[in-house]
C-alpha cells in the first residue's frame, strides 16, 4: 500500500520527553532526494470516541480542555488503556462518561487526528440499543452530560461550543443518516 | 460561553521543549474540587486545509507522514506562518501543493484536532472557481497530486490510504453536498 517514491527513511530517533499521556521524539529522516530533515513526533496511546443517539438526541460530554482554555462539548471519548481492545474501550468510555450501555456497537472509522506531528489514532464507533445507567468518571475527570437535539448540535457548532474534529465527524455522520432516511421515505411514498 | 462549574485554573506552566513546529509544556491545574492535576500540552501554530473539487474530482496530495510511517492521501493542507491570515494561508497552500488558484474561497469549519493534549486548530476551506497552474512545494516537501473521483475517494478510505480527520471531514462534506443536490433535483422533477 502507498507510494514508494515518496518514502522517507528514519536515520535516528532522539527521545525528548516521556509523559503520563504523550511522549515526544525527534526523528532524523532521509528524504527521497537523499537530503536529511528532522521531524518532531508525538507518540500517543490512541483513543476511542462514540456516536450515541438516544431518542433523536446525541450524547455529549461537557468537559474543561486545558489545551483550549475552556470547557467544550464533545462526544464521549477517552484514551486506550495499555493493551486494551478499542471496541471494549469504546463501551467502557461510554459507560464511564454517560452511564449508558449499548446492545450493539459498530466501527465507523479509524482516523489520525494530526498526521503531521502525532501518531494519535481515534477509533470512532456507533453505539446502538442504548440503556441508561450510572456514570463512573475517572477521579480527575469532571464532566456533565448533555443530550442534544439535532438543532441544538447545529447551534453548538455555530457558537463554537462544539469545535473538535471527532464531534464534527459525528454530526456529519448524523446529518448524512437523516438525509438518507428522508430520501428513502420520499422514495417509498412515490 | 461555556460551563463555569467545570473550569480548571492554571497554577503553573513548565516549558519542556521548543521545536521548529511544536512546543511542549506541562501545566499544573486546579480542578473544580480544589485538587491539583498535571496536563501535558502541545502548542501548535495552527493549520489550514482546503476542499477543492475540480470537475467532480477531489484534489488530494500524496505525502509521506513520519508519524504514521507511510505515505498518506490528504486534502491540501499546511501550517500557518507567523501572523498569517488563515484565508491567505489556504490560498497559498492550495497553490503551492497543487498549482491551483481559486476565484472563491469560503470557511467551512475551524476545529481542534486533539483537544485532549494539543491546541492545534485547523481552518477548513472550500475553494471554488479553480484554475490549474504550476506547483511550488516547500524545499523539504515531496508530494504528488491525485485528482480522485467520488468512488475513488470512497475506495481510498476503505483501503486506509485516506485516514485522517480533515480528509474524512472533506469527504463527508462532499457526500452531503451530493445528497442535497440529488434531493433538490428529485424535488424539481416532481
Amino acid at each position: 500500500m502507498g507510494n514508494e517514491r515518496l518514502d522517507e527513511k528514519t536515520i535516528s530517533t532522539e527521545p525528548i520527553f516521556e509523559g503520563k499521556v504523550i511522549s515526544l521524539q525527534i526523528d532524523t529522516v532521509e528524504l527521497p532526494d537523499g537530503s536529511q530533515a528532522t521531524r518532531e513526533i508525538i507518540k500517543h496511546p490512541g483513543a476511542v470516541a462514540v456516536v450515541a443517539i438516544v431518542k433523536d438526541r446525541l450524547l455529549l460530554v461537557d468537559q474543561y480542555r486545558q489545551a483550549m482554555g475552556r470547557p467544550e462539548l464533545e462526544i464521549p471519548a477517552g484514551k486506550l488503556e495499555k493493551g486494551e481492545d478499542p471496541l471494549e474501550a469504546a463501551k467502557r468510555e461510554l459507560q464511564e462518561e454517560t452511564g449508558y450501555t449499548c446492545g450493539k456497537i459498530t466501527l465507523l472509522h479509524s482516523f489520525y487526528t494530526s498526521p503531521g506531528f502525532a501518531d494519535e489514532i481515534i477509533h470512532l464507533y456507533l453505539a446502538e440499543e442504548l440503556t441508561a445507567g450510572a456514570m463512573s468518571p475517572d477521579e480527575d475527570e469532571f464532566l456533565e452530560i448533555i443530550e442534544a437535539t439535532y438543532d441544538e448540535v447545529q447551534r453548538y457548532i455555530s457558537e463554537g461550543r462544539i469545535s473538535d474534529a471527532k464531534t464534527l465527524l459525528a454530526f456529519y455522520y448524523w446529518q448524512l443518516k437523516r438525509l438518507q432516511e428522508q430520501s428513502r421515505n420520499a422514495a417509498a411514498v412515490e
